[in-house]
């Protein structure tokens, strides 16, 4: 069930030379407003802009020959879209990308700039994964789930991998959790690759999918999803619940302020732009920071994709 | 006349304790769109937001005891302002700082979140500097100018210092030009610490004093500032145009739309945030982009201190 030391160990080596081994920067001024000895992984510098390239990157090289040849496809209106489209394209695949119709205009242009074959669906789930499978049966294309694909996970989990490598004595992990695919990998790498480490997850109150699926034991999806952090709307899946309920010590919720005002912290006080989704993490550890007193925290600040025309401050 | 390495090294050595030896980034967008190979020293990333950290530490630790005990006074309503009310707090030092009473209330708030002492003054530039006098005589403090002092000059000159030890190789390290301060340090550091290494300065053609001044040879004056880049609307002194007119080799006006675009190039590829004085380096390099393909460029990207409120676009 839980993928091996040996698979996260192979997914380092096997994507190391297609990511950035991101900066790990800390701010003296969140360290004093936390308590704790914060060290930031700068995902929002990875290429694309978010973590999503490093999973993409592992579940492509994981195809044979005769898979590359036929392509990958995904639907995602998301970061996971211009992930799998720049992957592909840097490993000479085609990527076809099953965008809502309604998607924004400047999230298609990014896709079209990394090379993604988009196919416009209604904005159903219904629909877009009927699209999806269209493609894969004309094509022979391989589908890649954004969060839900054990090479996905694995890819994922190099982000962690590579802060623990540097700071093997972190005491917590902090990522956001939307679809769970960055949650569950960092819990690999916090497993394998920590000393006394433990990873723990920042959810908006108002898409709490993973806290409840944590309190139930099932998968839970939402009502509404009125949160300002878009890439935390998704919900688990089967593939990466298990690793999460196994290894992940919990999830502490948010209100949609705190992530506003993390996000402005970081943005102020770091100077570095990063997109609300990974301003939930920070805004877990502040919301609780009397626990986290004197400990040294890794935060995975997941992406930096934001619509500078359209800020929460 | 022109500062000795033996100075440079020396205030290296000086300031290292207490400023950030700041990152250098790449962008792989950035190079393609540029045709050169950039490195962005990250004066962002400093303490307080920007390089006038640097010079503002170095200036204070060449003071005698007895003159530290007196503090230190500037007049400033910019970054120099909490550069040196920051670097005074750490040295346990007293800082004036004098600035207009129509400067914006964030700035204030940010001098005296530092510790700076304020006192306001009428914003012509007369008022400011018989204000700084003024409290020079009754509290005996030495007075800093924020860009023509010689041990400001010095501490600015190790960013480059910094950027030149990680990348000795560099054929041109651009700056902006404003006070003269950045430029002339930086032109110290390539000078020693460049292998064939040119200091090129960007500035605006809204106030292209600096520009002016090397054609005429005597410093020049600007009638009007309209420029976005606001730190750089003051003009060059007696001791750092000297420095300046011997070791920069050229200055290259840009307009404000350039400054803008290149501002937000850096804010979307590389997801940093930097002032609009720092975007003119780029955008200098940008506009004349065919004179410096394949060649390697240093940017020393100055500040991130932006109003979010205001940004332009």
């Amino acid at each position: 069930m839980i993928p091996t030391k040996r698979e996260v160990e192979a997914a380092c080596n096997r994507v190391k030379p297609y990511v950035h081994n991101t900066p790990v920067l800390k701010s003296s001024y969140l360290n004093e407003l936390s308590g704790a000895e914060i060290f930031f992984k700068c995902e929002n510098f990875q290429k694309m802009g978010a973590f999503k390239m490093r999973g993409a990157t592992n579940a492509i090289l994981q195809l044979s020959e005769a898979q590359k040849r036929a392509g990958v496809v995904t639907h995602s209106s998301g970061n996971f879209a211009q992930a799998l489209s720049l992957a592909a394209r840097n490993l000479g695949v085609k990527a076809y990308i099953v965008m809502p119709e309604n998607a924004p205009q400047v999230k298609k242009d990014a896709v079209k700039g990394y090379g993604g074959i988009i196919t416009e669906s209604e904005s159903t789930s219904t629909a877009r994964e009927q699209e999806a499978e269209r493609i894969q049966k004309e094509t022979g294309a391989t589908f890649i789930h954004p969060s839900n694909d054990k090479n996905v996970i694995l890819g994922n989990a190099t982000s962690a991998a590579e802060l623990l490598e540097s700071h093997p004595d972190l005491d917590y992990v902090f990522t956001p959790v939307g679809g769970g695919g960055l949650l569950a990998g960092t819990s690999l790498s916090v497993k394998y690759f920590g000393a006394s480490c433990k990873t723990i997850g920042g959810e908006p109150f108002e898409v709490d999918d993973a806290f409840r699926s944590l309190q139930s034991g099932k998968i839970e999806l939402n009502d509404t999803a009125n949160t300002i952090a878009d890439g935390l709307k998704t919900f688990l899946g089967d593939i990466n619940f298990p690793i999460i309920r196994e290894l992940v010590s919990e999830i502490i919720r948010v209100e949609e302020t705190e992530i506003i005002a993390a996000m402005k912290l970081i943005w102020e006080r770091m100077k570095i732009i990063v997109e609300p989704s990974s301003a939930v993490a920070l805004a877990a550890l502040l919301r609780d920071k009397e626990r986290f007193k004197n400990k040294k925290v890794g935060i995975i600040l997941s992406g930096g994709n934001v619509d500078l025309k359209n800020l929460p401050f």
